[in-house]
C-alpha cells in the first residue's frame, strides 16, 4: 500500500492529492495545498477544471507532421499557408515549439524531436522521428534548418548528429546563438557560458 | 480580452493553462509545464484525475459541525465514537486539521474556522461559526479547548479574541506552544520566535 499522505481525507482525497503530486512542479505538500485550493472552489474551478479536461483528453492529438499538439492533424501551424515554407525549425518538446510561438519572431515550419539521442537512456537516432522530416524536409523543398534545442550536453550531441545528417540534404544547417542571456550579469555566467560568449564575439556596433 | 499565454496552442489548451495557473504553487509558466505534462499523459493522468476531480466535486461536502472536508456529512471524525469528546481543537483552515491529523496525537474533536478577524479584509466575529462552536462546546461538555492557530497577527488577534469568548464557557483554553522549532538553529530564528521562547523558557530536564 502506499503512503497515506492525509490521513484524515478519505480514499478519493488521497488519491486526488497523489495524483496532483505527480504534476511537475507540484510535491506532496503543495499537491495537498492545490487540492484543498480545488476542494474550496468546487463550483468555480474544479468542476470546470475536470470538464475541461476530459474536452481536452478527447479532442487533443499529436500532429503527425511536425509532432505539435493541437485540436487537428495537421495542426494549425503546419497547415497556416502564410507560413514559410523553406524554413525548418528543429525543437526537442512541443514546449520549446511553444516558447518560440509567444515570442513570435519565426515564421517557418517546425519539427519536434521528442527527446534527444542518450546512451544512458538508450535513445538512439531510430527513436526519433528523422525518416519523416528527411520526407519532409525534400516535400517542403527546405532550404535553411534551425536548430533550437537546450545547451545540455545530450541536446548539443544530438545537434552535431543532426548537422551530419543534414547537410548533405540542405543548403544550410545553422543553430540558435550561444552567450551571454539579456539581462545575465557577468559574475554569475557559470564557465561554459563566458567561453561561448567569448569565442563568439563580434565587432561591437553602436 | 485575456493574454493568450501560448498562441500556439488553440483555446481549449489556452483556457487549461490558464485554470491550472490558479493553483497555489503553480505560476503561468509551470502552469504550462503541468499542461504539457498531462497532454502527454492523456490516458494514464489526465483523464482518471479528471474523472476523480468530478467524482470528488460530486461527493465532497463541508462537515456541518466541524467545518471538515469529507465524503460524508456529519464527517469521519466527528462521528468516530473512540475520539474524545471533552476536548476541541479549533483550527483556522481543513489543512490546519489535515497537519494536526497527520501527526496523530490529537484524539479530540475539531472546529474549524475558515478564517481569522481581519479589519483589512472585512472579517469580523460574524463571519467566524461562533455561534456553532459554542453550541457544540456546551453539546459535547467540552472541558478544555485547544487554540491551534498560526502564529500571525491576525490569527493570535483572533486567538485573543476566542479566549475572552471561551473563558466563561471551558474551564481549560489553551494555546499550542511558541518557542524553538524542533531542528531549528538559534541564529537563524527571528526576534519573535527568539523572545517567545526566552519568555517561556522550562526548568531543564534530562
Amino acid at each position: 500500500m502506499e503512503t497515506r499522505l492525509s490521513p484524515a481525507a478519505p480514499g478519493d482525497l488521497e488519491a486526488l492529492i497523489r495524483m496532483l503530486a505527480r504534476l511537475p512542479g507540484l510535491g506532496p505538500r503543495s499537491a495537498r495545498r492545490a487540492a484543498l485550493h480545488l476542494l474550496k472552489r468546487r463550483e468555480s474551478l474544479m468542476q470546470p477544471l475536470a470538464a475541461l479536461m476530459l474536452k481536452v483528453v478527447d479532442g487533443i492529438r499529436s500532429c503527425s507532421l511536425c509532432g505539435n499538439l493541437d485540436l487537428v492533424d495537421p495542426c494549425h501551424i503546419c497547415t497556416d499557408r502564410r507560413r514559410e515554407r523553406s524554413r525548418l525549425c528543429i525543437v526537442g518538446d512541443v514546449a520549446d515549439l511553444w516558447a518560440l510561438e509567444r515570442n513570435g519572431l519565426y515564421r517557418g515550419q517546425y519539427q519536434v524531436l521528442g527527446g534527444f539521442l542518450s546512451a544512458l537512456e538508450g535513445i538512439g537516432p531510430e527513436d526519433l522521428p528523422l525518416a519523416r522530416m528527411k520526407a519532409r524536409i525534400a516535400e517542403l523543398g527546405v532550404t535553411e534548418v534551425i536548430l533550437a534545442l537546450d545547451v545540455t550536453a545530450e541536446a548539443q550531441a544530438t545537434a552535431h548528429y543532426l548537422t551530419d545528417m543534414l547537410k548533405p540534404l540542405v543548403p544550410e544547417v545553422t543553430a540558435l546563438a550561444h552567450g551571454l542571456p539579456v539581462g545575465g550579469e557577468l559574475d554569475y555566467m557559470d564557465d561554459g557560458t563566458l567561453a561561448a560568449a567569448l569565442s563568439a564575439r563580434r565587432p561591437f556596433r553602436e
